[in-house]
């Protein structure tokens, strides 16, 4: 266990998961005496978990490809090697992105078909969420590899949606227009509209993010990063200008009493750091990174988040559309 | 004149911009009768403006390349062209922004060594403001393209910034680090870290826009649109919930009448349709892009940042950085 805030916010979140639902056995992989006192601390249930010693970390500043030559004992690799071999299944990490994509590419795979695996998330929106992908495994994709993520996303949203009809999925552009975009745009475009297993609806700008009238929102992993980072940008000025406004004079300093809670559940809403959960999809198993920052909530929810694949075989059935 | 609102709200920002400003005179360009009678709403004196009959408008939709060969009689053109010729010495305009491009780049021209002209403006930030370009008008950008256009930017804010000290100048990425991004941002980032003319301080990620920690932010169109498009997306996602929220019962109801003033103008300031006057940087004349939708406020906002521009001779100035 890496991540910014070191292991305790990981094992306070696993005490609320394993109360939540009974049905789960969580393996813990750190270092022994660290985990040893904070299980004895958040009073984890032993017959429910496993404590796995790892004598190495993967830092948050580590270069991805120094880590996965050199940290083989540390306790990311550990646990991606446990889900690998059947022990485990799923892996949930708060550590370096990069890092944990690189040993999740090389320990766990993707299937045959696909070429590389997506990061993928639920971003909030006004009805609903909205499934985003890639946010930054891939910065330069190919029409096939977007046509890849397409169905891949269609798969997940589909797994989550209550209705038998196909997810809508649109590619993200700077214009709704079908003329409009880069030369790979136009030619994923043209692939997605032959896609008999796609609901393609067309292109969308990237306020859509934020309305939900789109189940998945494709792009490469670089557009996808730059609305993410610049939408948590956005956000956080928002509302610290409104907190800023609110200390302002004691009437408002009364409202901001009121309005403290509600401000900081819309942070925490559209927060990377805190709205967390984001799938490696592609691969043969489950892998989730939570944010490096996420507090115990958001870590609670990584976990879920994972539940859920597992129960509803996402990996199966992403296989099953490409088979 | 065109913009989803028509000239009425073009006509009564000029109303308020003679007010304000003692030196201007103003070239109005649209449809003849429509024009006579908002001038006559507005009393609009008639010592300090021209109404110039435009047969034809170029409207929202239309493409911009049939535009420029087919609208040559439409009041974009004509006040493209008389800017062109002398007449007047700057355009400002809430049409097509496709239309005003191409009909700028064929009318105005840039400086021979420019490529291309970029999309510039001001973002709110929590300290000051950054400039952002390009906004949309180049997709494809070569490192060299980059280069220019952070030497623009760095003009432009150089000629709003008290100190003598050069602006700090960034490349949007999605990461800090130095090896980081595409081949194209590696190679701008060579030519920026050669550049004497420059203060450059590294790549930045999207969210840095709105900490004002960087005067100038540049980046290719297609980036810079979605980082735009995806923020205003998230402003008024937040928006929409606080206002719902405060909606919710009483209490907040009323907090909603005191907030309400500020809700708007938060959204006024990060919203495209109101936080106004994009630049068309590089041309050899002053052309400022209005937001289709901008009411009187935003347009007033324009009308300033043109005669700003034009009093500070921004065009010289960036024609003398490239000599």
């Amino acid at each position: 266990m890496s991540g910014d805030l070191g292991p305790r916010v990981a094992i306070a979140a696993t005490h609320d998961f394993l109360a939540q639902f009974p049905d789960v056995f969580v393996l813990l992989v750190g270092d022994r005496d660290q985990l040893t006192s904070l299980i004895a601390t958040y009073k984890l249930s032993e017959s429910r978990i496993e404590l796995i010693h790892a004598a190495d970390r993967v830092s948050m500043d580590d270069d991805s490809l120094v880590a996965l030559r050199q940290k083989k004992d540390s306790s990311m690799w550990i646990a991606l090697d446990l889900v690998s071999k059947g022990s485990a299944d799923a892996c949930v990490s708060a550590g370096n992105t990069g890092a944990l994509l690189a040993m999740t590419k090389h320990l766990i795979k993707t299937y045959p078909s696909i070429d590389r695996p997506a990061i993928c998330k639920a971003m909030p929106a006004e009805k609903g969420s909205s499934l985003l992908l890639d946010l930054g495994a891939n910065i330069n994709c190919t029409p096939e590899q977007l046509h890849q993520f397409a169905l891949m996303g269609s798969v997940l949203r589909g797994t989550n949606k209550n209705s038998n009809s196909l997810p809508s999925v649109a590619l993200l552009n700077i214009g709704k227009e079908a003329h409009k975009g880069t030369d790979v745009l136009q030619a994923t475009q043209t692939l997605l509209q032959q896609e008999s297993r796609l609901n393609y609806v067309g292109f969308v700008e990237a306020n859509t993010i934020f309305l939900g009238r789109v189940d998945v929102i494709v792009c490469d992993g670089f557009h996808g990063n730059i609305a993410l980072k610049a939408s948590e940008g956005a956000a956080r000025f928002i509302v610290k200008k409104i907190t800023n406004h609110l200390r302002s004079n004691w009437i408002l300093k009364f409202l901001s009493f009121c309005l403290s809670p509600l401000l900081k559940s819309l942070v925490d809403e559209i927060d990377p750091a805190a709205y967390n959960g984001a799938s490696f999809l592609g691969l043969q198993k489950v892998v989730i990174k939570s944010h490096g920052s996420a507090n115990k909530k958001a870590f609670l929810n990584s976990l879920i988040v994972a539940r859920e694949q597992i129960t509803e075989q996402v990996p199966a059935r992403i296989q099953q559309l490409f088979s």
